[in-house]
């Protein structure tokens, strides 16, 4: 959130008008402050001088086994201080003047993220459990209530008690925050008066309208071109980027293998927060964090990327982001054991599998160039959710659209690629990603033998599923029990499509280093592989 | 390492016997530095005192899209400090003599893991790479290699060359180390002399083997036992414990849900490394990180425990145990929407179907107490990877084994609960983990109303997919196509198993907050919905 405060801030604040200078307060605990992912996320935070986010560290001692002395013996402040943050310690609590003054000093200071450690007590005020660890797992129940109640000097009946002094004060806060309201919207009218383009361009991504156009510098691709669809979804990116200015995002020090770096779009770094390319590090839980932050924040369109095995690093920040509904793009590469000689530890196997087990993200694995571009368009259409996108590291040739369906038809996540020419199929070969087009190529084999061939080409399980049922017999016709899936990945993910009568060349075990033809070959990801398992179904 | 050397010194060792005083030592990089995970277990490693453990920075400032100062400008030394480590710089790479002091001092410092900062240059010496990215990533080529050898005074021809000093050089640390092996050997025979049976319990553990009568005090529950699976795979892993001193682990701060506290074990602490228990903290990732470390060194078997949703958290490192074939438990409870009012951040949904999909991880959800049971008994004798038991946090009925199949069948996965009486069965249900209980309801109804029902029980889908054909088509006849798989999970796993005319019992979105008999009964686990799934397929 505070990266894109800052950025939207160097967009859009001009001289007089610095309506953009929010910042963001995050209530910590010990359990967050022992969390890699925020270790990560506070190294960058400092790196990258974010003087508008302040944290204040609950500071309370406890978790639920028991006392922080019996895991957590390091000092906090210093550590926060080694990142590069300002440090503040209020050392009881329940002293509101000093965490009124440290904030205030927090707030003060532009260049740095601060950290407020403020030494707490859990239950406070419990005669039997402040300071426990019970005081975190379980509700205090009534009688302890009462007594605490009585602690406080409250009257000890009402179930739900709140003292007159605390409701004026409250209520206060309700009247201020609507006056700030009210400033920051005139602000904005006179900003709107002053600045009309920048502030309809605002209010434009802060609603996450689309600008008119978006789209109409989308490439085409021919069969001439051999492309990585890692390569083919960057061009599609770099022709979205051009026309999107809230397309914003980076990588975890992979850029140079998953091409997603904006050109000439700038870094987002202390001296230039409207830079648009964030380098994130060697860090893939605090970037997928991070993008949750900034869709939260609103105002951009945030993606990040990295190698496709790496997703097991991130995985509980993509979860949020599909559980959030939040519209978060992430750009995978490096898809499978076709990356070749970085071996079993960088090749994914059950990657794709385990994201698409994720309710509400939509991940598509294009099968060519064409398709590439068309996964970027629905990467910015689709709402609702984050959409990830798995690309090879390895060329693809790209499809002949002239004499097969156009890739448009991937919206509708799997399709009828290429018919049986008139015929009733005899058997139906799915295929997604890199193998897509084995199965095309298999469909000439196995026709010039005899066989009627159809051939669906099925980059988002997620978005078929989603189709209506007509729709889905219209591309897996119950009748047609012959079907072949070819997925250089887990075979788990296919057999609600190829049914009882199917069969899967997917790949069950860990890979292993080569060049990738060889081991693509070796694992049977080849026409020859895919024309016999076909013809054993078509004897069987 | 670190871990179970001292766990193992503090056990072996006897005055005169320093037997198990071995040094940890690892080489880390810039990636390592900025990775949550490391951070999470240099935290856990300066808590822990861990004298025995000495980092070698290799500080090269050079990461894959560039130099670290893009990404990483905070001050590495002064963290490890606050982690409460020993820290030490070595400015220059190439002093050797620098290089050994230091390491001379980090192993005298027995109460704090040492950290060396060695400030090197990636590509050293290669004329137009050095200090650059580009030596990282690719290689340096012929030309580049021939510039770099004649820049070190080498002759440039030989493809492989090692200068004879250096071979010199190395060779006596080939006969250093034959010496020091024979002295070890030497000193262990006199140990064994010495100290008989610690010494034969020691070569026991190294070797793996389980002590017999390991398995004899493991418990059996009754019909009136009505437990969650979280707390009878409790008891049995107790009754293991007290036969089994190699047992070690712990819980991410979650032993008062997960029960895997060993009575009476102690907690591994800096003044206790005898201790058992060890309190990994709010650190999933480095829990299971060290677990694989425990498992390579060998002595231990290591278990750990948290949430099941939490393994998103430590999911590469549960793939690293599969992928090295470690021996290492996990033990993950909460498995499903069945743990009520936390709601779904907390309710895994797709983590049975994502983990089930990792080569070689084998994934257990006991169906009752006594599957529990074998479940831990698998755990223990399982060769060649790890095992991973998914628990209830709800109680569940004890099955009737009486009237059943004996729950030591668990071992093949998936077996005939119970049959039909006699007759072939119209329907098979298949169950798994809290909702087994359901699909033997839901029988007596169906079979009051007429149907012939068949139960299984596939607490293991992947131990069902390791049987021989014929055990598995007698389990699930292909003539029996009429199936309904019920599982509070993603139903992504199922489809293989129910085939194209069956149908599934699953959760296929986020779940929701209430108590848990309310939530479970909401998305459609009950015996009722089961019952009405089972007579439309019936009727079809």
């Amino acid at each position: 959130m505070a990266i894109a405060a800052q950025h939207l801030r160097a967009r859009f604040a001009r001289p007089g008008f610095e309506l953009f200078d929010h910042r963001i307060f995050a209530l910590v605990s010990d359990g967050d402050m022992m969390e890699g992912v925020a270790s990560e996320a506070a190294s960058l935070a400092g790196h990258l001088q974010l003087g508008n986010l302040i944290y204040l560290y609950d500071d309370n001692h406890i978790t639920i086994d028991g006392s922080t002395a019996i895991t957590f013996s390091e000092d906090v402040c210093k550590r926060f201080e080694a990142y590069g943050w300002h440090i503040q310690v209020v050392e009881d609590g329940n002293d509101l003047t000093a965490i009124g003054s440290a904030l205030a000093r927090a707030c003060a200071e532009l260049t740095r993220p601060s950290l407020i450690r403020v030494r707490t007590h859990i239950g406070y005020g419990s005669p039997h459990r402040q300071d426990s660890s019970e005081a975190h797992g379980k509700a205090l129940g009534a009688e302890e209530v009462k007594l605490t109640k009585r602690n406080y000097g409250w009257p000890t009946e009402a179930e739900f008690y709140v003292p007159a002094r605390a409701l004026a004060h409250f209520r206060q806060a309700r009247d201020r925050g609507a006056r700030w309201e009210a400033e920051w919207n005139g602000a904005m009218e006179r900003y709107a008066n002053r600045y009309p383009q920048e502030a309809a361009e605002f209010r434009r991504m802060l609603a996450g309208e689309l600008p008119s156009g978006w789209d109409e510098a989308l490439p085409e691709f021919t069969v001439k071109d051999n492309l990585a669809t890692r390569e083919s979804a960057s061009r599609a990116q770099q022709a979205i980027a051009a026309r999107l200015p809230e397309l914003f995002g980076g990588s975890a020090d992979l850029n140079e293998s998953t091409f997603t770096d904006v050109k000439d779009g700038g870094d987002f770094e202390p001296q230039n927060y409207g830079g648009r390319n964030l380098h994130f590090g060697i860090r893939e839980h605090a970037m997928c964090a991070a993008l949750n932050g900034m869709a939260y924040h609103g105002g951009i369109i945030p993606y990040g990327s990295s190698f496709l095995v790496f997703t097991d690093y991130c995985r509980a920040s993509i979860r949020l982001s599909a559980l959030a509904g939040l519209h978060v793009i992430y750009v995978f590469t490096h898809d499978s054991i076709g990356l070749g000689e970085d071996g079993p530890t960088h090749q994914p196997i059950e990657h794709l599998t385990s994201l698409r087990a994720i309710p509400n993200l939509v991940v598509i694995r294009p099968g060519d160039a064409n398709e590439a571009v068309q996964a970027w368009r629905v990467a910015l259409t689709h709402r609702g959710g984050p959409v990830l996108l798995a690309l090879s590291r390895q060329k693809v040739p790209t499809l002949d659209r002239a004499a097969m369906a156009p890739a448009t038809e991937l919206s509708k996540g799997g399709y009828v690629l290429c018919e049986s020419a008139g015929k009733r199929p005899d058997i139906i070969l799915i295929g997604t990603g890199a193998e897509l087009h084995l199965a095309v190529e298999a469909k000439t084999v196995l026709e010039r033998q005899g066989a009627a061939v159809r051939v669906v080409s099925m980059p988002s399980v997620e978005l078929f599923a989603a189709q209506e049922r007509a729709y889905q017999e219209a591309v897996l016709p119950a009748a047609i029990k012959r079907r072949v899936a070819i997925e250089a990945g887990a075979s788990l993910s296919w057999y609600r499509w190829v049914g009882s009568d199917g069969d899967i060349v997917g790949i069950d075990r860990f890979g292993a280093s080569g060049p990738y033809t060889e081991v693509l070959k070796y694992f049977g990801f080849t026409v020859e592989n895919l024309v016999e398992r076909a013809r054993r179904l078509l004897a069987g």
